[in-house]
């Protein structure tokens, strides 16, 4: 028998025994399953980040992979906690749009996940991810039906900021997503999209920058100079070799980035 | 066969080797291991942080579980290591009071780990972590008996610092156990003890402030308002709606609490 | 059948979808893999770091791990990927010195991961980690012999930043190659070969500080007291009875350190 993943990603931090609780509670209804971090550093409430984050990673891991995503300042209210079906995997967490990249690329379905027989016995108003999301994706790892966790639902709260807006002929206006450890910041234009290695010219402004230099590989670039590259998710990253370009532009997540190409 | 849980909360943070090399004997003992990070965000020597951290992690994994604390500024004097059984489960480290809350709570015993047989050959005079604690844990998750590591002991070091004082006849005062990373202040006061939902009235002061609002939901305060709620371990925790209490007050570990109940 | 060992040691942080992803190419290959963080929070691109962490962890590993090290300032340039034997263990990562104080302790012999058919089928030019050393490490977990991978190769790159250098006749210099997260600095001096705890008389020089005080244990100082100490890895570390000595000398990585023996 395959032991089945469950995936984390959350803003709970790692100081605190958060993560570890929810693990226990996975581990004790699903004593095979294997649990992977993919981060627990999102900002506090940051539902975006989350929704970049896994919209990155599912596609590495196999099918019936789990994965349960954790941003939820709405807890204990009337959002509802939802399961989703997408690319063979399961989804697990509350339905703030957490989910919205992954649902703009694959078809999918949702359920509102009301079987409480599911849950911890007592469910808490502030800790559904160990009261309700870590048990349920558990049972999935363990392999109940999608359908025993609650009924269908056709009305998933979606956003779609993750989407550039064509604001001229040959202009694009996007933003960052996300800022890596190494000051990269990864567009949300990609190289698909506008194939700036090859088209005849193009241009990227960014913060006071206007940025000409396209690469293949950092080490084309001299240290410390600015260039876009495909990254490695095939979104347009503004970096430097070697450098944080982050810092060099003094931008982050949110920046307005603008591509011309002719 | 069950894979054994082995739990681990340190100091050690995770930027250096330590915590790996841990992991490394743990696995080479005891191969179906499933080792599970509670934190290693422990502040350096707080050895009541980590008490408090593990007694709220511990009840929601299954029996059998073997839970290592290393907060440990004695190690290499004459604190003894000790293995403790309380709620069918094993907790593993230096007798310094880091179990402290977990034997106020269940009935335990406690054995002195004198069977070197059990460590790693060489034993370091300052990494007893990786050369005492993660063999004795891995052999236990094998199956060792506890009778095997070491003889009873009946004079553990207890700490009670957690208990609140009643100060006169409707005040009690306790103080912040944790801080959270969305800055809610996590009290020593139990809403169990304090019904503060359905009291004629209360008060609870802190800091600068004097809070007579409770909520069962944080989406029940404005946006940073600050309020009272029961947290997910039924501590009573001072927090701010999508905003930090512990910023807004001024307060963190340590500070004085005091409650009020009419 | 045991479950195999792969390590993971990177500079990526634990904030972004990186290691997630990695551990999601790797159990895709070899379901069964136990997956272990030495660390991700090498300083970005400080390959010296790196090498230092995994040349302390692995020695705790059992025979058949694989470690993965991806600090890699290089992707995507001309740089090997590399597979390295030694102590019946497997190395993969980048040939850019990584391994150097493995290979300069241990009998070794290298290969250049040629070939792509263990790769993703789409390798990027800026995420090696997951396209090229995530696959090869869960193949070899899986049991693909070294010799599927590629050629052997006897030119790897080695530094030896690493050794300290005799300087006169009594005096050695070395340098402090990692402060830990209790702000001991861990030099590349070891107590084996200056038994500072038996040598008629000792100095240590570092920053503005002599230091002529070795014990065996941290307890053996007072509070705040600088002393040196042998580590848990067999290196001399100037220390702090819990107080950091990082930050009481001023001094970091790369500083330099003198002894002088009688």
């Amino acid at each position: 028998m395959p032991r089945a993943i469950v995936t984390l990603t959350t803003d709970f931090g790692t100081s605190d025994h958060f993560v570890g609780t929810m693990k226990g509670v996975i581990l004790g209804i699903a004593p095979l399953a294997q649990i992977v971090d993919i981060t627990h550093e999102v900002k506090p409430f940051a539902i975006e980040e989350a929704a970049f984050t896994i919209a990155q990673a599912y596609r590495y891991f196999p099918k019936k992979a789990v994965h349960v995503v954790v941003v939820d300042p709405g807890v204990g209210s009337a959002r509802r906690p939802v399961l989703i079906e997408a690319a063979g995997q399961y989804f697990v967490g509350p339905d703030n749009g957490v989910f919205s990249m992954i649902c703009a690329s694959e078809t999918h379905s949702a359920r509102h996940l009301t079987n409480a027989s599911l849950f911890l016995k007592k469910v808490s108003q502030t800790f559904h991810g160990r009261d309700v999301f870590a048990p349920i994706a558990a049972h999935l790892a363990k392999g109940a039906s999608p359908a025993k966790c609650g009924p269908r639902v056709t009305d998933l709260l979606k956003n779609d900021w993750f989407q550039p807006q064509r604001t001229s002929r040959r202009v694009w206006t996007g933003a960052v997503l996300q800022e890596d450890r190494f000051g990269n910041l990864i567009t949300n234009l990609t190289m698909a999209d506008f194939d700036l290695l090859h088209c005849r010219a193009f241009e990227v402004r960014i913060g006071m920058q206007r940025i000409q230099l396209a690469v293949r590989a950092y080490a084309e670039a001299q240290i410390g100079e600015i260039f876009v590259i495909e990254g490695s998710s095939g979104y347009i990253e503004v970096c430097a070799n070697q450098a944080p370009a982050a810092t060099l532009l003094g931008c982050g997540v949110g920046a307005p980035v603008e591509v011309e190409v002719w």
